[in-house]
Parts: structure tokens; sequence; C-alpha cells
């Protein structure tokens, strides 16, 4: 590496190690920290926030960047992605004005306190306002970098190279297939066996979740699962640290969200260590993350394959909970589809039309084709359209998510990427490893693990979300291997 | 509060901050870091004491202190506690060269490693040379302070205003009287039940504690406990993380640490919030935070008293494994006194002598009247003549403990003068508050946490060790109290 970019991955990897203590801040924060120490905790991170902030602009950066931008396309290839991606972030960091961050600051938290009790009171026109100034501010932000398109830089945010056209695009497709097919899966339900999963003690699934999640590859010396309310994983491949929740009248739940994080972290497990906290050794953006444990949590968790291992020894260690329900039964529980308003409750199959309603009411907003004030009306015709269900009020329609309180607008189109993605390269994978299946009904999963590292983790931030998916798959995304995996799997 | 004041704690406040991250990230990583991540956690650490060590040194707090010190005595007294003690913290951290720094560093690191490995190869001229090196740095340290000896700065260090020469006076006392007590308790030891303390499920174990320190007055809303090898108490008033460890088979082990630990928690939980992290919300010294851990430990936990309240809910929590096991026999084994080689596993008694050794030693060799070669003998000789016991290598001798190889010298004091300024509250709090253990038989511990409020926590460092204790008591710290106190729980 030239001296130039030596010096870059230094500057890089030192304000990555303060973002990685705001991390762990953040995670003790929900998984321990004591009810009234938050205060304390918010003047912790707010230091390091700002610590973190100069060590990112330190203008060294700069520097470095100049130097190998002088160098241009001669620079070797990983060079590049360096200086690529590290401007993209420096500019970020460095052009927005220093009142025009505190205003956002602010806004955050008056939106967040504002929607709280909007969403409590079922009132969108105490949160309209707050949603208004968001949206102005997103457009300011993309305006004061320089960018043509409010929408199209809020999607590049989380998936890198993603435009607007192309996610409508995208979507328009998924929704034409998807629509139909939700309602055939819909009309033929059979009954699950859900309520005969109660009492389910949860040592023991604690126990089964970390049977399963080792067994899929997690590596527990750089790692650790604990409990929050809503499960994530944060950290990264020096030390992930990933959440569950526990319920024992849904042993379920506490086992896919952990089968679902554990994608995620062994994503971040896979990247190249040496380079973490550089764009070499960093997630492609949400949709590639979000493609990681989906297919672990849904193509490869939710197979008749992966139960024909598991099931015997779910049997054993609950039983005798477990006598009244047969192995189809239970898979027939694991794979319970059927429409809900609420997206965080919903089945893999109509997830995806949640995110298409959000998709579609974010891009007439940043138009101008939708005003705030209309965002009800349209948000429950969506629903009534893409889901066949109206919400009685808005606290579970358009005020049931927390991200447009905090501006994070182009963030929700990154879940169903991901679910298409996942999708994608499963069908990939499958052509890949001949008896992949087979695998799994052996509790086996070395062989998927092994392709994904190749394909996917080791090569680190090198190419943007869709370059990915066609270098590994041999197409640019598409919507019909989703289509085509609900439907095989859920008998549309 | 003068400007130059309210800037001085604006500072310090910040410095603190930045420390309270510092002891965050350690207290993850003795209760939950993942093994392989300790590379990780060892950059995380020396980044945040990096950036503590420049706010810390930050220029105007210099500014802040000259502008106080020409202020000198007409400045109000709380404006002249911060300036004393600002002043001794900036003028450690900014006037030892950044080379020494390193050396020490680079040597706490060597050393800690060629301790372990002589320590379990029970092999004392392994280590010799490292011990050597860290007593001529510390030495030097008080030398580039401008401080005449080296011994006395340590221990000041520890326990601000006290010297080498005052301990002496105090530890010759003590031994004069508590060998031939110690001699007489461990003659008259009737048999305990120790042995009958098996199968206490872990996880009574932990209500049951939890239930005893949130009685003593821990406020667990600002402060939690969790396990690790070595029980701790870190964090500050803001969050305070106690840890304690558990044994199936020791269940006074897991309450008796934590127990302690609270002791060091209600301290800080009692220090004016408002002055966290500057001298007026900080403790005074090792030793008065250890009275208070070993009051509620030994005078309060140990008594009987307090078993009377808490003896039933003990035989109820855990039956019914003390169906064989008489109150007085509980009492017995929860007061059990016997004398052994090592340190951290001595009983009230004589922990105190194991002090006396180490501090002889440590006074011998700052004075130059024994060499590093000679420990071994030396510490042989002592544990005779203080203990009654010989170490069989060095391993249960010179190399038990940990403390040397960091250079901690000083330190080991502190332990005694907090058993001692303990017995000494203790009569005092008897006094002004009749009646004060019946209130412990009925499990109220309202009126003594309330007087150690007033008394100790509240005011901060504004008083050195002694003269806080004088302030308290109305005389000087003497052992007297502490021999006094053995004498009458274990009847010598």
């Amino acid at each position: 590496m030239s001296p130039a970019a030596e010096t870059l991955v230094a500057d890089l990897k030192r304000a990555n190690v303060l973002a990685s203590v705001s991390s762990l801040l953040s995670w003790d924060e929900q998984v321990h920290l004591p009810p009234a120490s938050a205060a304390r905790r918010g003047e912790q991170s707010a230091l390091l926030a700002e610590l973190h902030h100069a060590a990112a602009t330190a203008p060294r950066i700069g520097d470095s960047l100049a130097l190998l931008e002088a160098a241009g396309a001669s620079a070797p290839a990983d060079e590049q992605v360096l200086r690529r991606h590290a401007r993209k972030d420096y500019d970020r960091l460095t052009k927005l004005p220093a009142e025009f961050v505190r205003e956002k600051a602010r806004l955050d938290s008056e939106a967040y306190h504002a929607w709280a009790e909007a969403r409590a009171a079922k009132d969108f026109p105490k949160f309209a306002p707050f949603l208004q100034r968001q949206l102005d501010l997103a457009k300011r932000e993309a305006e004061l970098l320089g960018l043509p398109d409010g929408y199209d830089y809020a999607l590049d945010k989380h998936d890198p190279g993603m435009t607007a056209a192309r996610i409508e695009a995208l979507f328009t497709e998924l929704k034409r297939d998807l629509v139909p097919l939700a309602r055939r899966i819909a009309g033929n339900r059979q009954p699950t066996k859900r309520d005969a999963l109660r009492g389910f003690p949860v040592e023991a699934q604690r126990e089964f979740l970390r049977a399963v999640t080792t067994a899929l590859g997690f590596d527990y010396s750089r790692g650790r699962i604990d409990v929050s309310l809503h499960p994530f994983c944060s950290g990264d491949g020096h030390d992930i640290r990933m959440t569950t929740r526990f319920d024992a009248d849904n042993p379920l739940d506490s086992l896919f969200s952990a089968i679902h994080e554990t994608g995620h972290g062994l994503y971040e497990q896979g990247l190249p260590r040496e380079w973490i906290g550089t764009p070499l050794g960093e997630a492609v953006g949400m949709g590639i993350h979000e493609s990681q444990s989906r297919l672990w949590e849904n193509q490869v968790a939710r197979s008749t394959a992966f139960w024909q291992h598991w099931e015997p020894k779910f049997r054993a260690a609950f039983a005798p909970r477990l006598d009244g329900v047969s192995f189809d039964e239970l898979l027939r529980t694991v794979n319970e589809v059927a429409p809900t308003l609420i997206r965080v409750d919903a089945d893999e199959v109509t997830y995806n039309l949640h995110i298409v309603l959000r998709f579609e009411l974010e891009r007439r907003l940043f138009r101008g084709d939708l005003a705030v004030a209309d965002v009800p009306a349209a948000w429950n015709a969506l629903s009534q359209e893409l889901l066949g269900l109206t919400p009685a009020h808005d606290g579970e329609g358009c005020l049931q998510d927390i991200h447009w309180s905090g501006g994070a607008f182009g963030y929700f189109p990154s879940y169903c990427l991901g679910n298409m993605i996942a999708a994608q390269l499963w069908y990939t994978v499958l052509a890949a490893l001949p008896g992949l299946e087979a695998d799994f009904a052996a509790g086996r999963y070395g062989r998927l693990l092994g392709w994904l590292r190749t394909q996917i983790h080791e090569r680190g931030r090198r190419l943007e979300t869709e370059e990915l998916v066609r270098a590994v798959t041999g197409e640019g995304i598409s919507p019909r291997h989703l289509v085509r995996y609900l439907g095989e799997r859920y008998g549309g």
C-alpha cells in the first residue's frame, strides 16, 4: 500500500475503535443499564460521539484522500475502494455545517418523543409537523452535499448504488406477483400448533438456541448473545454482541430471532479481520446484511431439512411439551403465514408488502406528490390494496414504526432488498453446491458458510450492492427468485 | 463559584466521563468479554486511556489552577478543596515525562507475565529483576515529582496524608496486641458447619443476596450486580457495577462478597452526585473506601443481630439444607477464624497480619534495608512470626499477590487502615445511635446509612484520611478499636 493509503487506514481504524466503544455503550444501554443511569449514559455517548466525529473528520484524512485521488486510476484496486468509500463518509461528516448537525440532533430527540406520544394517543396530526421537518432536513442534507435527489441519497446511505428508480422497478414487479401469491397462500392456510407451544423453560430455550447458532458457525469466542427488548446484532468481527428475547409461551420467537441475528453476526465475523474499520473490512450495506440474516433465518432454518436434524433435539429438550405435536404440525407452525397490520409481526411472505407500502409513501413524500397531512389516508389505502387490511387507527397504521421519527428515510427498502437477495443467493448456492439440503438434514452448515464467506463476506465493500449480487449470481437483483422461493415453500 | 473554578469543574467532569467509559470497558472485560476479543478490548482501552490523559492534562486545567492558586486562601473552602486535589492529580499526570510513562507501561506488562510465570513455577528469582525495576521506577516517579520519599508518595496516592512513619506507628501497636489475640482466638476455635453448606442453588443465592443488599440500602436503579472471577465494585454514583461469584458449595462467599462490594457501592452512591468527577464528589482514598465495605461486611453482617433477622429467611430460601444446622452453628460458621497462608482467604482477624507483613517488607525495600533477593526469606520469617505459618514455597508466600508486579506499592496498607477505621467508626456510631443493633435485628439499616452519609459520604474529599477520622470520631486513627472489636466478637 502507498504511504497515503497506510495513513488513511490507520486513521480510519482509530476512528472505528471509538465507534466500537460507542457501540458497546449502546449495547450495554439496551442489555444492562440501570434505569436511573440513562442520563449518565447520554453524557458518555455524547462525548464519545464528539470524539469519534473529531477522529473521523481529522484533516489528515482529507490530506490522505487528496493524495490518493491524485494517484487516480493508477492506484491499486484496493486503494481505490478505500478512497471511494472514505471520501463519501468524509464528505458526509465534513460538509454538513455544525448548525445543521445540531438542528438534526435536536429534532431527532423532539421528534422521537412526539412520535411516542402520538402513537400512544393514536393521533397522527401530533406527529405530522415533526415528520415534515425531518423530511425538509433530509432534503437539505442532500443539497448541502451537492446531491441532486434527496431520496436517492437516503437510499444510497443504506445500500450503496441503489436509487429510487431502481427500487421502484424492482418493487413494481414484486408487487405484481406477490400480492396475488400472498392471497393464494393465505387462502390455503392450514391450522398450526402455535397454541401448543407454551411453558417452554427459558433456560432450556437458551441452551437450545446456543446449540443451533453454534452449529450454524457462530464463533462464540468472539461474540455473545444476551437479552434485550428488541433483538439486535452489534459490534464487529472482533466482538459481536447479539441479543434475543425469551417468552416461555413462544419458543420459536427466541430461536428465530437468534438465528436472524446470527446471520448478521456470521457476516461480520466473515469480513476480513485485518481490515475491520476500513471499507475493505466493512459490510456492503443494509440490504446485503439483511440478505445474510434472512437467508439463515428463512431459507435455511424454516426448511424441512433443517428440522429433520433439529426436531428430535427440540422435542427432547422440552419433553413432554411436544407430545401432541407431529413433525408436520411443528413445521407448519414454524412456517405460519397470516397477514397482519404490524410489520414487525409479519410472516416472511407478507413482510415484503409492508415494505413496498412504506417505500411508495416515502417516494411520493420526497417527490412532493404526497403531503404529510395525507399520509394516514394514503397508508390505509395501500394497506388495503396490498395486505387486504385497513388499520383501525394510526397507531397500527402510519405511526407504528420508529424510523421516520429519526428521519431514517430510505431504510425500509433494505429489508425487502435483503429478502430478494437472500432468495437469489439461495438458488445460486443450491446450484453451486449439490446436495446442500442434505447437509442441513445432517446438521452441517460448513459448505454454505464457506460459500458465503468467499462469495460475500471476504469481499468487504469492494463491490456495491447490486454489483455484488451480479458478481455472485450472474444477474442483477431480481424479485423473481423471492417469488419462486415463497411459492415453493408456501405452496402458492 | 468563581469562573476559574467553574471552568475547572467542567474540565474535570469531562475527563471523568472518559474515565467512566474506561471503567465500563474494564467491567465488561471481566464480566462479559468473549475470550478471543481481548486484543480488541486492549485497543479500545488504550485509546480511551490516551484520550482521558489528553483531557486530564488539558492546558486549560493548568490555567484554571493557576488562577485559583493566585486567589490563595481567600477563595471559598470548596474551591480550595478542588484546587488542592486537582493540582496533585494534574502534576502527577503532567510532570512525568512521556518516556517514563512508556517505560512504566512496558514494565507493567512484562512484569505481570513474569510474575504469573514465576508464581506458577514457584520460582521467585524469575520475578526478582522485575520487582527491582518496579521499585526503581517507583522511587524515580517520586523524584520526578520533586517528592522526597518514594514510599510516602506511594502511600499518599492511596490514602491522602498518610506516611510510612504514621502507618508504622499504627501497625506496631496493632501487631503488639493482635498477634497474641489471634493466637488466643485460634486456640478457642469451635467446630463450624461449613461442610453442611453444600448444594445451595445459585439462583436462590442470587435472590437472597439481592434481598440483603437492597435492604442495606443499595440503589439498584443506579447500579447492578453481576458475576466475575474476582468480586469488585466499579463505576460511580451514576451507575455502579458490582460483582460477586457463585459456588453452590459456598453460599457465604457470594453473600459476603456482595455485602462487601455493596459497602463500596453505598459510599459511591452517597457521594454528592452533582460533584461526581471532581474532588468534592470523590472518595477520600482507599482506606476510607475499605472502611465502608468492611463495616457493612464485618461489623454489620457478621453480627448476631444481623442474623436474627436474616437467618430464618436464609433457612427458608434454601430449605431443607439447613435442617441440621442451628442458629449458633450458622453464626459460628459465618465467623470462622483460622490462620492461612493466603491473604485473600484470610478471616477478619488474621487478615490484618497479612497486611502488616507486606507493609514491613515494602518499608524495608524502599529504605534499602532489604534487598529484593532477600524478600522470600524475610517474608517467610515474618509469616512465621505473625501467623505461625511458614510457606512451603514462594507461590504461597511472596509470589501470591499480583500487586507488586504492577508496582502498586503502598496499596496493601489501605486494607488494614480500612479495618481499623471501620472498627473506630463502629464504636462511634454505636454511641451516637442508641439501639442500633436492635435496628439490625429488625432488618433496618437506614439510621446507620444515614449517619455514614452525613459523616463520611457527603463530605467527598474535603478532608484527608486521618482528618476525616478525627472529625467523625474525635480522635486520630487508633488500632485499639479494631483490637477491641475483634476481642468482643471472637472472644479472645
